[in-house]
């Protein structure tokens, strides 16, 4: 392993790893890593260029540009997981106190292990055989029932597509909207894989900024509304910040989309991402997009609220009054079998068909909700106190989100900088962690902050 | 239902049933059936297009043109199997023989069901949870050593990466690779979806045709090798013709593949598509791909040897010898994350990973194989005696592989047509059935033969 001032030569790719107490880069070549000395985390980003200029000498560059420039910009949120680890390794699970990833650390209810158990006993004839690519017809008939009933609309099985995740999902359904340069609307902060889904088939990403609190502004929204916007994606509860929109704002929402479809000769579509709808708190409940736009497509898992993200399933419900309907749903289905997702992992298919109401604990996340916000209030940190989901997203002291990771990583607890949302200035704390990580890290908090207020 | 001579209104979509007896179209308008009324397979053609034109009147045509246009030419397999799903509703399913799709209609091993079970009992914690996206270090390591031991050849944990089934693994490794416009040679006859995962990340298809028998025509590859070739799709056992390339055939491929490279200074990458490599008669064996041309990617899932297809899992993996390794491999990794993949289904991972081989017994398809021979050559079918997977592939009588696939459907035989594998004037044969679905066609496959020679 090198050790130097300089860049090393010949890098060809992707790793770091800032250090506690010093901040050390490392990136690896042909399975070698080299390591690089810097002390401030702004310097990732020069790597990150010199590594995507320079090339093993006289090798062949074959890996697509595009997937480059990707690779360069790749999610902060898995760069801050795989850093975690490596610190853990260094310093010992118990020393790291890690809130990057929603890895949701509660185990699925035990319903699920039950009907888990039921499935594999049972083994079905052609249990695991190739099912209609939309997914088992039973299925997606007890998805409509339940749909129905929770949206207040009617949705048929026909309109239901059983899906590899919200993510498999929403790549299915943006690949058959898209053509080659139409935009889709995101409200900062967002999931930033969206960037990368919209880019995955041709799409342009417009940002749109939250209005006060991160509540959704549709006058931001009709500002960005052009002949090209094809969709607006928008996700409540939020990740990063938790926050919920409103009965009333869904319908402001609604209202406008329908006008601009009007004036603009073509519908815009709202896809609706709701892996986090079952979290909420304080008795909150989330407004139906369905029931109130046509044009609407609601997509979601059962990642979060069964806990078992690493199954890929959930489903997606198309309006049965959204325009060219047929071309809509004919073409998502063929989508999803055509990026290769081919249908939803059979299995899970039957076990969540089951599930339906079923969640985990939702107290579980509220009492570390509380916890983490009497903490970081005490310090004096800035924030909106999430009303789903489990994330928290405080101002940065100073407002250098980048700074302010990277102090409270040199006191190991790690977080991920607010311009992994395209909002900087913030960075996003994942609670989903154990009661541990939450009381060991305040003594962290507390000293980054008072290191970045004096400054 | 309407019934007429010409072609209804509004259509926006997709369905068709050709009848037995003579031949009914079907589109969907809004959940309608409409159907029309036609003597030729041919008007289907026809059909497409104006469904394309025709749109419901007054509505947005709002799905992206490349998927409409997709949708037209969509899987003639699939055309098939749901075709067979609506005259088994009509005729019973003891009066139809569908040899439309390749699902295998054996039941998973008895050591897949033990392993599952085990799984699901031990209600291991975390189980269900996010691992890294390549997959749980553990799954790497198993299937690592298995594939240095059958492809003689040292590949590490990190050279593997879990994906959703073959099918995902290609989708990943060409979306790592290509730029627009770039590339990618397949051999017809070809299982038709690679025209989709080439065209889903803006590659190009060029068509080469197979040799004498199906066998790999190393000089037809070369010739169509330019300078925007980026990658060589191979499938041995093929499908659909069950060829199995030999050794000496993929020695000559390499050479000619490794010349290329160096004229063209740039990698020609070869993907080696294997879900059949279990499935091969008669002592045969598969030559490893790996072991032979560094510059490759191999690719499989369990769907066929374990008879678990609806589950989505398999693996990927990249030689480590292969030009540009490092960011090939964390481009395929990070792909596989931004296709919305994210990870291989994880109940699956474990499940496979202690099943390294095992699978079903191959007497079983063998047995099928023999007599379907024996029951065309009787009859005087031309066909190529299938060497692998379960698949036959003969000259349709009269050689158009419309008509023939027509007259079969007439006897209630489906089958699917040879362009649905860009090699018009064959028909495919997927002969994973019952042997009821075998005996019972044998009439139908003469009468058909009959009608068709004496044209």
């Amino acid at each position: 392993m090198e050790r130097g001032g300089g860049f090393p030569r010949g890098t060809g790719s992707l790793f770091f790893l800032p250090d506690a107490g010093f901040t050390l880069w490392k990136s690896l070549i042909k399975g070698r890593f080299i390591s690089y000395n810097s002390t401030n985390l702004n310097d990732f980003s020069a790597l990150v260029s010199f590594c995507a200029r320079e090339r093993e000498p006289g090798g062949f560059v074959a890996v697509s540009e595009r997937v480059i420039k990707a690779m360069e910009s790749s999610s902060w949120i898995r760069k801050m997981f795989e850093t975690g680890s490596l610190l853990k390794e260094k310093f010992g699970n118990d020393n790291v106190f890690d809130f990057s990833l929603g890895n949701p650390n509660i185990e699925p209810p035990d319903e699920f292990e039950k009907k888990l158990k039921e499935y594999t006993q049972a083994a079905v004839p052609g249990m695991h055989a190739y099912m209609p690519n939309a997914g088992y017809p039973d299925v997606r008939e007890k998805i409509a029932r339940w749909v129905s009933r929770t949206e207040k609309t009617e949705i048929a099985s026909g309109n239901i597509v059983m899906t590899c995740g919200a993510a498999g999902a929403m790549n299915a359904v943006l690949k058959t909207i898209l053509n080659p340069g139409d935009k889709v609307i995101v409200i900062a902060p967002y999931f930033a894989e969206y960037d990368a889904y919209i880019t995955n088939h041709g799409g342009e990403v417009t940002r749109v900024a939250a209005g006060e609190g991160f509540d959704l502004s549709v006058e931001n929204i009709e500002k960005a509304i052009d002949s090209k916007t094809q969709a607006v994606i928008i996700n409540s509860p939020n990740n990063p910040s938790g926050r919920v929109y409103s009965d009333e704002r869904i319908d402001q929402l609604s209202s406008m989309l329908e006008r601009k479809s009007r004036e603009n000769g073509k519908a815009v579509y709202l896809l609706s991402d709701e892996p986090y709808k079952k979290i909420v708190y304080d008795g909150l409940t989330v407004p139906s997009v369905i029931a109130r736009y046509r044009n609407s497509i609601i997509m979601t898992s059962y990642s979060k609220d069964l806990s078992i993200p690493g199954e890929r399933i959930g489903w997606l419900a198309v309006n049965p009054g959204a325009e060219d309907y047929d071309n809509l749903m004919g073409g998502i289905i063929m989508c999803n079998r055509i990026l290769g997702y081919v249908n939803a992992p059979a299995i899970m298919q039957k076990v969540v068909a089951d599930l339906q109401g079923v969640s985990v604990d939702m107290d579980f996340y509220k009492r570390k909700r509380d916890r983490l916000c009497e903490i970081l209030g005490n310090i004096g940190y800035g924030f909106a106190k999430p009303e789903g989901a489990f994330y928290l997203f405080p101002k940065a002291p100073g407002g250098d989100d980048l700074a302010a990771v990277a102090a409270l990583q040199e006191e190991r607890v790690l977080t991920v900088p607010g311009r992994g949302f395209g909002t900087p200035g913030y960075f996003r704390i994942a609670y989903c962690v154990s009661d541990r990580v939450i009381e060991g890290s305040a003594k962290g908090f507390e000293k980054a902050f008072r290191q970045l207020s004096a400054k």
